[in-house]
């Protein structure tokens, strides 16, 4: 794991200089102090980050990180594993949610294999699909571990490398996830860091009906007290009832962060492999940008123990990174309003500061 | 008061049509039921209103309405009526906020004077500023009506002929506005629309401190106990505590509406302008489309009697338009999801409802 220990290390805080220099150009800018809100937050976080003020934002990758899980033998998912190689498959082709989103707001969308059960080679070949595959699927956290402890390692290294490897190209990153079932893990996981109980955390995921979702709680429960999951050890938590692409996303905002890129976490999944980040790092936690409030009920719990306020509030619960690619435009807007305003001075406006 | 009668008869209800085609198409879409939420939602409304989908909305105008306000000699603004001519001037140089999130997503920004005290000739010559001026400046309302009944009527028609003038070439509005002290105004109808008291709707406007505030307050009361406004007569309000942007940006709502395009209106001031539409046409509920939630505490008490939500809630208070600007991008997120996704037989995704 010395990637993963060179990882965190790596992060240290945002810079306070960019920060400060941000700060004090939004206050010249033709506007009442402060008057865009969550831009002028957004754009001193950014600077932060980049330790550059303007920061730089205009090459953008989103990153969809494919898993299967075991757990769905226990019928917690309305849909078969099969239906993730299926949109993996619709991504290659730029059918889905995330595709049309995100070339709308100009990101490029990679797609990478952390733990499918099956895919089509083709595409490994050709390079739509990246190749970062720790296992076929995870275990049934329901009855064993969901991976070892060397493989939630792997996993987020896979990540972290992932992010070097899009460093040098693009300025931000966006994480999301394809992963039939992979709200149960990401609630598991909520529920073990949070303290919540399950049943506040639950929710229909992509579409179970009432009875469904009882299952689901009692098959969360009952997967949380037989592993004892430490909370302080966040390998832990995650070996045990954890996911391949949760890790991943772990391994992103980690590598991110690293590299001072902002990392736009999507929403659900995506916030459980922050929440994993901020538990091995908590150095993480300033670096975090949530890209949107989820419509799964149990979200808003993890937003609290993270600290952070989502950017958006659209009632969208699809995943795959459509949050991370709506949420780009915000980014956009907190980097233009920075570099694009006028300035009191140079447009001769004269304002009185209040006594 | 031909136009305006016109066009409250002129608007009927969304098309029943084009929206049930539209959910159907939704449903079709590779993703869990309704998991794009606001971008499902809106796709229906935006159809709805447009009757036709997908609906169109490639070309987009916001119009920032101007006028200056007589109550600013009561000390309830921090700074002075000659800021409007120079922030509209700002806007004519494209350096103001409007201006840059406006062609950041892809909206072509106008300038309109209904009210200001003083304007640059050169710019209404060169027409990079409407001539829709109805008056000088509104009246001081904390001692007289804003403005007579007629020009209440002219401001609003006015309003409308803009809308009529640019439905030829543009498939969405946003509304914006520049009026120094336009808080008072917006404030004032607020709380004789809503029945809220004034304390619960003022806010630090341009960035008032508390004892201002306190006096704003009781400007305020004493204005809506001197004129004893008839909260079920909308010109009654409109002209005795109004403002002339606020009737423009009344006439834009209607006229969008009358010719079935969607209006985003943008915060504070603008939503003022919508309350008086739905208090003069209550037809016009359903066409309405919130920007965003503003960080002035009142708002969320209009939002509540507009019976809206809010698209955004990014801590705005600047006005201008910007947060219509920053909406359009989810109006396009909307219309992306509905033309450019995947279908569930086109991609060959299999699905299962739950039973």
């Amino acid at each position: 794991m010395t990637l993963l220990n060179d990882t965190l290390a790596e992060i240290t805080g945002l810079d306070q200089a960019a920060m400060d220099a941000t700060r004090e150009r939004i206050h010249t800018l033709t506007m009442p102090k402060w008057a865009l809100g969550r831009l002028c937050d957004l754009a001193v976080q950014l600077a932060g980050i980049a330790a550059k003020t303007p920061p730089p934002v205009a090459r953008r990758a989103i990153v969809v990180m494919a898993g299967d899980h075991g757990v769905v033998a226990e019928g917690v998912s309305l849909q078969p594993s099969d239906v993730t190689q299926q949109m993996v498959a619709n991504m290659t082709r730029g059918g889905a949610g995330v595709n049309v989103l995100g070339k709308m707001n100009r990101a490029k969308v990679f797609l990478a294999d952390f733990g499918m059960l099956d895919r089509d080679e083709e595409l490994v070949r050709s390079g739509q699909l990246l190749d970062k595959n720790v296992g076929k699927g995870t275990a049934n956290l329901a009855k064993v571990p969901a991976m070892s402890r060397e493989d939630a390692v792997k996993a987020i290294e896979n990540g972290i490398a992932l992010a070097h490897a899009l460093a040098d190209d693009y300025d931000v990153f966006g994480t999301g996830e394809m992963g039939i079932g992979n709200t149960t893990p990401a609630t598991a996981m909520a529920s073990v860091f949070t303290g919540q109980p399950v049943a506040a955390l639950t929710g229909p995921g992509a579409g179970i009906g009432p009875e469904r979702m009882a299952h689901k709680v009692r098959v969360i429960e009952n997967a949380i007290d037989l592993h004892r999951t430490d909370p302080t050890d966040g390998l832990d938590v995650l070996s045990k009832v954890g996911g391949y692409e949760i890790d991943a996303i772990d391994g992103l905002v980690l590598g991110g962060a690293s590299r001072r890129k902002p990392v736009l976490v999507d929403g659900f999944i995506s916030s459980a492999g922050a929440m994993l980040a901020k538990a091995l790092c908590p150095a993480v936690g300033p670096f975090l940008l949530l890209s949107h409030a989820s419509a799964e009920p149990g979200h808003c719990l993890m937003c609290k123990w993270l600290e952070v306020n989502p950017i958006l509030h659209l009632d969208m619960r699809l995943g795959e990174g459509t949050g991370a690619a709506m949420a780009l435009n915000v980014v956009d807007g907190a980097v233009t309003m920075l570099t694009e305003m006028a300035t009191f001075a140079s447009a001769g406006v004269q304002v009185l500061p209040e006594k």
